[in-house]
């Protein structure tokens, strides 16, 4: 195969009418397939349904002279504080255990930053004339949706491939309306990069100019890895209090990914202090959360080492299905050199950067041709991707033999719309 | 016995040494004893721990179609929608079903509305002048804790033996400042009253200012009779919907005092434009809640014919220690005349009116002999009871022999506050 650069417009109007016609087959099998989003797949989750009976008796219940039936303990149960502080490597006096979305606390710290203010705001953020968070992008959709949500001037920090460009995140510091980064520092979503230690260290020591500055750390897939062995991860609570910084992290795990998606536990870790204040906040919401989802989870899970063996069985799952999607784009992609992606070892995401100004129409061909994709552009703040290049592949949720049907239709649709650019069909 | 009132200085001076005695004597026992908050016992938790083992295989977890252990369906299963509406009376499609606390829905209605505005809100509530909250009281205190940490004005409106005094809320509709009105229409919280019909039908055909104006019902205990019949109780809904207030009215219920306390789901009812327009915001921060709780709950729980079974369950529990508390007020506080009481046949509460000016030294003698009460002045916004006189025993957590000292203890302490007070020693 030649690389479409070095073709002839001849022949690039020969292989558009070749890639046309292998559209216009794969469009006609009316497919309805879906890689739009990280959930995980029927296999996996029954491979850890043994969830469901982990806590079957009266006497199961109990965490100690806890009863997790009964209202109380609203930081958590200290069996499930415990199970979080070995997960992170934090203090189990720095974790508070929530509901099953770690979502809905990252966004309860925002609205409540925004109604109230965080510990060290001036005033509460709705009061400010201005608020403006960092995200590096390509990024999970979702947090740039809280954002937008609470009127947050959302800035653009691009990703690279150690975390994200620090000399811009360092450059805002000295704006006091910065008031937040968002970010997933382990196998990022999309593009799965894992923050290099200089990168952590750097975010650790930043001096920001507003008192309140606060990192969303959102270690979503902090053990998720699906090839090779677990990867270490420091505990930034620990490099941001040796930085003078210790209550501007929150982060946040959950086991939607590690047992039932959305049926789970989450939590949040942050200084001593942070967790004291949210107790207070949290406390006018709630009376304590789901103790008893808490407890099956600590039986089941046991404890980090004992999770990572669980977290094996996704991956027996999660790697043939990121090796399809390798195969596809280094088989029929990589040879036209119009393309590039990523070959993350953890998380749930392949991102892929098609020929810039194409991303919008590659997912609009799979669209039409019955592959559901995460929307183009959804990964940069305001759905607006500069280069109209990045495409999200989640390639989790269809089983192995659908995929290839759905890599099949990305692969041509990648391929036609790059023709279509170069032939100034666009 | 004498009825205080008729004693002469003389008898009371005598009383007086006499109940000071008993008191000095009980709190010598040094008893440790809890009637602070509404938490049901371990006996009625054991009753219901069924619920454990109502979802156990791969297969269970279906619920038609819907895989309750992934992502999706954030309003909430089909099953649990249904489920809900059987409850309540009103529309599937008017169900939300979320996580384990309605409190928190409700506050996050509240949060919502201050920094997005509801359905009809001319703008966010944090953009409005003043924000004003009618409280009938004595209440729940966790409705009026809401309400004050969004630095909402809390309107005392008194209770009245069929509810709020309603020409006093009818007042309050020309105020476009009055946002809410939070109740717990039957059982209320802690009178123990049933709204009448009459009272019903005037909330519904409230004539608001406020185009935004809304009504917190919380129907906590809306099939928890410990005594007696399920008492049929109309569905709020329709009655709004009739009287052209079809968006005025938030509904919540929930599990926590039908299985597990904090470990159950909850659901808000609403009109459907409601419902639309809050799974568009909840949609913000949660993917979706934890349906795998909602199936089991749903399995167990079956419909509500067979809910009302099983609240019989907890009715065996409940009866004989409301039976207690009614017992020794009867016996040692009812002859003397200075104070009375609530004798409800359902909720989770006992409300008792100790003589006038007495309810924190009743509070407080309680707690120097180690019984621990609700705060007194907690059922009231600000923590202000006009009289000082209301407490609310919460009798259901401790074992009825625990009852029984508690109880004494209680009455001493009533007694003996009363005759400090007639002899000019408080």
């Amino acid at each position: 195969m030649t690389p479409y650069s070095c073709m002839t417009t001849k022949e690039l109007e020969e292989q558009y009418e070749i890639v046309k016609a292998q559209y216009d087959r794969v469009k006609a099998q009316g497919l309805k397939l879906n890689m739009a989003r990280g959930k995980p797949a029927k296999a996996q989750l029954d491979l850890v349904s043994d969830l469901l009976t982990a806590l079957t008796t009266v006497e199961d219940c109990f965490d100690g002279d806890i009863d997790s039936r009964n209202y109380g303990e609203l930081a958590g149960l200290p069996s499930a504080r415990a199970y979080w502080a070995d997960v992170l490597g934090c203090k189990a006096e720095q974790i508070f255990v929530g509901g099953a979305a770690s979502l809905n606390m990252m966004c309860d710290i925002v609205s409540r930053a925004y109604t109230h203010g965080l510990l060290g705001s001036p005033r509460p953020w709705c009061k400010e004339e201005k608020v403006k968070f960092l995200c590096p992008a390509p990024g999970y959709d979702r947090h740039f949706q809280i954002g937008e949500f609470y009127g947050a001037e959302l800035i653009y920090i691009p990703m690279t491939p150690t975390g994200p460009d620090m000399d811009m995140v360092e450059s805002y510091m000295s704006d006091p309306q910065v008031k937040m980064m968002w970010v997933v520092p382990k196998y990022s979503n999309p593009d799965g990069i894992i923050f290099s230690d200089e990168t952590i260290r750097r975010i650790a020591a930043l001096k920001p100019a507003a008192p309140d500055f606060a990192i969303i750390w959102d270690n979503a897939y902090c053990i998720h890895e699906f090839k090779g062995e677990y990867v270490p991860f420091p505990d930034i609570l620990s490099l941001c209090a040796e930085e003078g910084n210790p209550n501007m992290v929150f982060e946040f795990a959950s086991t939607s990914k590690i047992t039932f998606a959305g049926g789970g536990t989450s939590c949040m870790a942050a200084s001593e202090a942070n967790i004291q204040y949210f107790t207070g906040v949290f406390g006018v919401q709630m009376i304590s959360y789901d103790k008893v989802n808490q407890l099956r989870h600590v039986k089941y899970l046991k404890d980090k080492a004992h999770t990572l063996e669980i977290m094996k069985r996704h991956a027996s799952v999660m790697a043939p299905k990121f090796e399809t999607v390798s195969r596809w784009l280094n088989t029929e992609i990589a040879p036209l050199g119009f393309a590039h992606w990523n070959d993350p070892s953890g998380g749930y995401f392949v991102s892929l950067y098609t020929m810039p100004g194409t991303a919008h129409r590659t997912w609009s061909l799979c669209n039409q041709a019955g592959v559901v994709m995460t929307n183009a552009g959804a990964t940069y703040p305001y759905r607006k991707d500069p280069n109209d290049s990045n495409l999200r592949i989640a390639p989790s949720l269809p089983p192995v033999e659908e995929l290839e049907k759905a890599m099949e239709v990305l692969t041509i649709s990648l391929k036609l719309s790059a023709l279509e650019k170069l032939l100034g069909k666009l």
